[in-house]
């Protein structure tokens, strides 16, 4: 079915009206009506082929809230009205040991994303959460909870789930002293969960113009990371670190905060590889590591801990004639904490 | 009382025949007529000032195997003419959440090593096993199992726990596929401590020349490091990787091999960093970690694990007279797998 999107055509070209195709719901399938679509920094770094790999044109969006309009015949979890949730997967094998355990990112016969993947269904690409429309399966579609408010509730999709996860994996909770690192998309959302999961939250940013906002967010302290003194304050005593920093930045000045068996988690990604002082780990059996989004159980759990703790992302709603404008900014990491796009207004247009 | 030692009195000299002092026994001391001694490669780094910090003259030497001659008066935990070991530490605060813990390797208000750390009795530095004899508080002293060769014991005091601790931390057994990098003093001993763990062992190497002796050492396989084709093999198969290279080298190589939640652990200390890139931590929720020694309690259990199964170190047995040349060996590789100490030697010479 021919569906209203927005999207681009070519790196170097801004995004743009045009027409996708939808499959026809199959029998496992959901159709949703967007109704809202987060702005991720990795829909910028694929509609301008920054990671390679982007196939053309590409619709990007992978922080969707919508209302199911139709139901496939087999559909047992959804009906017609309901409110849900898609986030960056929209399918996985299903079957490998990954899969089993409910960890669909690490898929190791390949996850179909949400845009830019490969499309099982119609050949071609997926198209992402800037359209009017989606066509899922149930099984790849999260139900939100009733208390949250929708266009700040998108970003939960990706920025709650990939800062949630690696907090539930490596134990954060009460007792422990938690830092975040970078105050953007991410770490605004880290920032929360952590103080909402009982952490204590040490916050570090550059900006000393974010230091009121991070307490707001929850932060216990905030430290200026570019101040050695105020950093020194904090060594050894940190059992975890989000690290949601995307530009390159010295992971030893944090693995040096970190208590015995503490791990940082890097959930931004700099394109640079980052120097590692080996004793930094070995003094104190520190790790450096790495965490990917989450699976579908933990992002149902994820959005049910949210809506108990009453945590969404904190947004700046705008038009899709305004997504152009959005990514300069988020460039210049001039918004506050995540741009939404409210889908209806493409369909105005 | 004056000791007969082999040590250095500046970073540029070979080591030579001194004397030191040593403490008289105080109530919780043991003294050790010491046997024989492994020469560890932090020995030459600090003979040699390589890390900085080192204060002279030194006696390297926290490989010690040898026999109580006297006890102090509260020593309830050996006798006179046990076989004992000494290792890296021989005291810390004792207090500490991590000496509480059994992690005194890790001891917030700083260990005392066995040589060139502050010593709290005689003021100046402490002096190793280089040495006819040592006095040790008898809770940093470990008792060597009836049937284990005591020269090829002595690696196992710090070259044995150095591998074994880590390989037990991240829960090496059997189901577990473990890659052991490098083949050298650390190396060899992961290798067999590894296989005695009951897990599956691949073996990395740069040099053609050790596959057969690795597969000796109980190497399931053995892969050529240096061939990105046989690297690319063993792409996201293994559980856990001991690195036991000091050298400059591509960690990233080795976290691809690692599976979903894989954890690679440092234990030899490279001098230069190692760039790290991000997404091979971030796809997979893989760990670049790193291990220091062991406590005493695990240091004990070890060495139990190692009489069990058998496990003793490959030794080339030298005279103190050997050592400048053993040092330039070490450095190009030419042992296998550790030069020991023969003490006699010492007292002859």
């Amino acid at each position: 079915m021919s569906t209203k999107a927005f999207g681009t055509y070519a790196a170097d070209q801004p995004l743009e009206h045009l027409a996708i195709e939808r499959r026809s719901v199959t029998p496992h399938d959901v159709a949703i009506e967007i109704l809202f679509c987060g702005i991720c920094h990795s829909d910028l770094h694929s509609a301008r082929n920054e990671w390679h790999g982007t196939v053309y044109p590409i619709v990007p969006g992978h922080e969707i809230v919508g209302k199911i309009t139709q139901i496939g015949s087999h559909v047992t979890r959804y009906k017609v009205g309901d409110i849900v949730g898609v986030g960056c997967l929209v399918d996985s094998c299903r079957t490998c040991e990954h899969c089993e355990a409910d960890l669909e990112q690490f898929c190791d016969n390949g996850h179909t994303q949400t845009f830019n993947s490969p499309d099982k269904h119609l050949g071609g690409m997926t198209f992402g959460g800037y359209s009017e429309s989606i066509v899922v399966d149930e099984n790849f579609v999260l139900r939100i909870p009733e208390n949250l408010d929708l266009a700040a509730t998108a970003p939960l999709l990706c920025a709650g789930i990939t800062t949630y996860s690696p907090m539930k994996h490596w134990n954060v909770g009460p007792g422990k002293k938690v830092g975040v690192v970078g105050v953007g998309g991410l770490g605004h959302m880290a920032i929360k969960i952590a103080k909402a999961l009982g952490a204590y939250v040490v916050v570090f940013t550059t900006s000393a113009s974010k230091f009121e906002d991070a307490k707001r967010l929850g932060a216990d302290e905030v430290v200026l990371s570019t101040d050695p003194d105020q950093m020194q304050l904090h060594t050894k005593t940190l059992h975890f670190i989000l690290d949601a920093v995307s530009a390159q930045h010295d992971i030893n000045a944090y693995l040096n905060l970190l208590k015995v068996d503490g791990a940082i988690a890097l959930v931004g990604a700099p394109m640079e590889p980052l120097p590692v002082v080996s004793f930094n780990l070995i003094m104190g059996r520190r790790s450096f590591a790495g965490s990917l989004i989450g699976g579908l159980a933990e992002t149902q759990e994820m959005l049910d801990f949210c809506a108990k703790h009453h945590v969404v992302s904190d947004i700046e709603l705008i038009g899709v004639e305004d997504v152009n404008n959005a990514y300069e900014r988020l460039l210049k990491g001039d918004v506050r904490y995540r741009f939404v796009i409210d889908m209806a207004s493409l369909k105005k247009s």
